[in-house]
């Protein structure tokens, strides 16, 4: 196959999407779908009939239909900065890319109501951006923010740093439109904060990672934009107390906190090795290194830094300060400054490019009741370090997510490490202190064989059922979710 | 028919059920049954094989199997206060109600993660008062509390009062057990605040009304005890100027607005014909009154009154002055004790029975964006007047849910005014200005005919399907939110 030569497949539903799309809105060369067919983690490519781009909700609808008539595998698309390969076909299939970026539009924003409605191709940061001009803020947020887009979000119910305070995807989603594998429409943009009209088709299709149907536009809640806030890199004494300060932060600042992030010293210390202009923020390592944002619309509540910069008052300070006297934290170092409060936040946001420079790691997106945060990382630790791993954890701790990564320990090979042993014992806890094998990736392709051995047979049996009668020809974005049966 | 008489039907299945809950609990006179034959509303009213009362979720899946393998239908029932006749069989069918009030046990609750597991016969004010024991408060709030059931709340997603602070009773929760048609149990009461492992079978139950299966216990969201409130009285300059000064209250507060209530003064007049011990809350008449709640758990905001009460400190003061000195807000009065506090929440929570008392009146539960509901209540109130008909509205401003009431003018006879013409004109502007038909009451019986007519066709085939996938033979609560075919 040359660069030049059609992907593959016949010319008849090539033509049939050419009219529809229009031709240079489908892609049948290797060179121009290339960038197409694998994603960010690039651990997932095949290939397809073609990329198709149509730039409206009738031309989705269209394009569905022609893929369903000749059972061709549709496979919606967003900026492929997924971590489980639920965006690019599954190899072997007859598929067709259906990539959702060329809708691109804020259809509106209502300053009265605070919500918008955008196109599933609007990327996280432009949304984030309309928001921030007209005085409120669209609070999803996480790494691949520049890249990544809503219909993306929507469909993995994206979750990132400010769950602690806003909700994940699906709680800041008030309304969708959204193609169904029939290529009827969907048409629920109401933006309404209570609708008790029958089932919550907006929730099933949220998370459903394309294979209910092609969300494509959303209404979103949007919430006033504070005006003052504290950045804060703390020492805690333990997980527990890490979370007793958590929830005493909670009760202070009246439900304030944006972030609170796990980030334990061997996390900081692999970060450091990769970047070595990254300076810890604490003298002294901080075995429960805690990246705290607290924040605050209250006008009552900025203080003016001496560099001009608005910062939140003392209240919180001096909670920090009881805490440190009643020995739940050690030590504390608050961002002074925009640039301090960057440098924590590029910290944070470095761990995972540090951990794959820095070798091999089996990386884990788990999440646990918050009471069950503490034992399970200290049993696990204790049991990974025996095996020989190095576990480098860290996570969004506010909402009981752990981003919990194995690799090899000091002087140990990774190819001799008994990994398949390892996974057991971190499932097998997980599931008995209630815990979910995927808090916020999603499942895609790769985590299907955990979905099979964990998820519970009755509840799968009645995913199948809903994806039977939903999507009976199997069309949309088969081979990911649902393990096979 | 006797007082003793078996309600209807075979002997061998209500065996077969007194096996499974002991004979105490299955109800088969009329005597002892007729209470749950009828609901709150006293509009639905009908006949059952039997009353069933279990004990355990294996005892309501074991009921389940039984009524599957008959072709009963099964009509789970919590405490009958719903207001669409979703908790009553629909007359014709044969019927077991199942009564979930022996499941009535609070399982857990976990104050580091500030959740509670109860089950789905646990009344609502004793879930708030097991949260207030542990410093922590449940939110859900309306005035049914002393009686409606967790279980009936999850299935029509109740709202109430607060939801402009902490969302539905969807919101609300984290995880469900439930019984699934053909007696299957979906285990996920995980108190997870993450977790992407499938779709959203939780949301799909939540609001189903009991159709798709039986939710057994929850998983709920606990919040900080406010330490500090304020509760105001005020007259807004004009609906715009309401909404206009909500936003800037939530600004003000960090979004510490915990009811915004509308309550204009015919509503305030019905009020006090019926009850007239019930005092104005303004010496002038407020066209655009709201009674408005802002709450703190911040010990920084709590200020104690002369009378000994805790009260929010005067930063909402200060704004409401402001809003008085721009001409959004006419007139303020604020409560100064516990006392005044219960008496505007008293006058507010006497609406229903004082319309219900004053005579016919045709009730409307509907949701509109914020920016339309300015337009549709102008428009609606002439158009209603020009037919005869003094709308008597309340609503839950602050999320857009408003309780429309058609009554008959002054002078006028209800008999004669044209109900169905202004039925027309209410939901074509609703349909018009995207609004929902259905806000927080649900379907049940009642509002079939308005969802066959508004809901879009698209939806409801997708709702049809998901229905018969998990539902074949139709055995869970028949005859209710889905319109037939």
């Amino acid at each position: 196959m040359t660069a030049d030569t059609p992907i593959k497949g016949p010319t008849s539903i090539v033509n049939a999407l050419r009219e529809v799309v229009g031709e240079a809105n489908v892609l049948t060369s290797l060179n121009e779908a290339a960038a197409y067919l694998t994603d960010w983690t690039r651990q997932f490519s095949s290939e397809a009939l073609a990329v198709v781009r149509p730039g409206s909700t009738d031309e989705v609808a269209e394009v569905v239909r022609i893929c369903s008539a000749h059972n061709i595998a549709v496979v919606p698309q967003g900026g492929r900065t997924g971590l489980c390969g639920g965006g690019v076909p599954v190899a072997g299939d007859p598929s067709v890319i259906v990539s959702l970026t060329r809708m691109n539009a804020i259809r509106s924003l209502d300053e009265t109501g605070r919500t918008v409605v955008a196109e599933a191709g609007v990327v996280l940061e432009t949304l984030q951006d309309a928001a921030l001009t007209n005085g409120l803020i669209f609070p999803l947020m996480f790494g691949a923010k520049g890249s990544c887009t809503i219909g993306g979000n929507l469909s993995t119910n994206a979750g990132g740093s400010n769950v602690v305070r806003y909700g994940t995807t699906r709680e800041l989603c008030l309304g969708i439109e959204a193609v169904m594998p029939d290529g009827s429409v969907i048409n629920a943009l109401t933006g309404l904060r209570k609708d008790n009209t029958g089932y919550d088709l907006k929730d099933l299709l949220i998370g459903a990672e394309g294979t209910l149907g092609i969300i494509t536009a959303a209404v979103f809640k949007l919430f006033p934009a504070p005006s003052a806030r504290a950045t804060v890199f703390l020492s805690a004494a333990s997980l527990e107390s890490a979370i007793a300060v958590l929830n005493r932060l909670q009760d202070h600042t009246g439900g304030g906190v944006e972030a609170f992030e796990y980030m334990p010293q061997p996390a900081v210390d692999v970060i450091r090795k990769v970047f070595p202009d990254i300076r810890s923020p604490l003298e002294n390592p901080a075995e429960t290194g805690i990246l705290v944002e607290v924040a605050s619309s209250r006008p009552a509540d900025a203080e003016e830094m001496e560099d001009g910069s608005i910062r939140l008052n003392s209240d919180v300070m001096e909670l920090l300060a009881d805490c440190m006297e009643e020995g739940l934290v050690l030590d504390v170092m608050v961002a002074q400054s925009e640039q301090q409060r960057n440098d924590l936040w590029r910290m944070r946001e470095s761990i995972l490019e540090a951990i794959t420079e820095s070798g091999p790691a089996y990386h884990l997106d788990i999440s646990l009741p918050l009471a069950q945060i503490a034992p399970y990382v200290n049993e696990m630790d204790a049991q990974m370090a025996q095996l020989g791993f190095q576990p480098l954890t860290v996570g969004h701790l506010g909402d009981g997510n752990l981003h919990y990564a194995l690799s090899a320990a000091e002087g140990r090979v990774w190819e001799e490490l008994p990994l398949e042993g390892a996974k057991q014992k971190v499932f097998a806890l997980l599931t008995r202190l209630n815990g979910s094998f995927s808090a916020e990736h999603g499942i895609g392709q790769s985590k299907l064989p955990v979905m099979a051995a964990l998820k519970e047979q009755t509840q799968l049996a009645a995913m199948h059922a809903i994806k039977r009668a939903l999507d009976p020809s199997n069309t949309m974005n088969p081979g990911k979710l649902l393990p096979p049966v």
